[in-house]
């Protein structure tokens, strides 16, 4: 049994769903761990991960328009300091989670046919985003 | 140290919350890792994972009745081709999320008096869905 | 590659974000292990952990305010006998989740910059709460 781990840096091109599968299972790949168990941990607080249908990008439109609708700007909060999109997005990141853990079977993350790995950014304007990755097994 | 995986098989009545408690903690006994943690991963993008109240079963109905409202059918999405009950099933799965991670001590899930570990199924017709378990321990 | 474990006690306030990052901390140092992966599961139902600014005070109660009216009291719940504010906080349990996982490297928790460990209390009233806290790495 052993573990690997790393730092994973992503720019996001402001508020959106960011696919990341590719990056992160390659990262899975080369630790040549066949067996176990991944974690991903998304290290901000209007930032976070989802895993979501990798398909057709109206789903991930969709998703981020109803986010926006749950949680819209200006709707009286006390935290405004830092711009009408930042209260937003702390209750968006705790609405969808910061970690996932996601079995390792073959060398490769069961997901499932249609499920991709999100980083999602809900502040508007482009942000560098790290991502703690976390791979034991053996 | 040590680890398991398997992949759980169910079916589901179409919408609600399936208590499958008692299959993956047999999964874990059998197992026979005493000490450990397990990790549950749905592999699907419209049905979810999720813990809550074991005993009151107007619990689980008041959490679908309001998962219901949250994203209700036909609220303007702009991906609809799948059957108005989609969308919202997306929406739920990632508000909910698809995986868990549960200690495991004495052979036994720390699982708390009252909870119960749910497989929730978001679209209106029954499905097969699979969940991926895996632990690791001793 | 061993593993640690145990049983963390908290006495919430009532209603709110409490702050667990220091316990929390503390325990995975005295733990001992540098590289590994830390699990915590909160053991109820109406409580729950989550992760979000650790600096504003002020967002910690617009995020309360937030879920106290997405998940109001006293709206046409089936499950009402156990109290007005019973129902609402197995919703907002449900929303929020009951496990995290963060990686830990040089002995510490790869939290960002601005991240703290909140326990949040859904119940109106002061409670025991448990959270079983689980530590695998070397």
């Amino acid at each position: 049994m052993r573990q690997d781990a790393a730092i994973l840096e992503f720019r996001t091109p402001g508020c959106g769903l960011i696919d990341i599968t590719g990056e992160v299972s390659r990262w899975v790949r080369d630790s040549g761990i066949a067996l176990g168990m991944l974690t991903l941990f998304c290290r901000h607080t209007s930032a976070s991960l989802l895993i979501n249908e990798n398909a057709a990008p109206a789903v991930r439109r969709d998703l981020i328009r109803w986010l926006g609708r749950i949680a819209p700007e200006g709707d009286g909060y006390e935290h405004d300091d830092e711009g009408p999109d930042d209260m937003p997005a702390h209750i968006k990141a705790m609405l969808t989670g910061n970690s996932l853990t996601i079995p390792v079977s073959g060398g490769q993350l069961l997901l499932g046919t249609w499920q991709g790995i999100f980083l999602a950014e809900h502040r508007d304007r482009p942000h560098n985003r790290t991502v703690a990755s976390h791979i034991l097994g053996e």
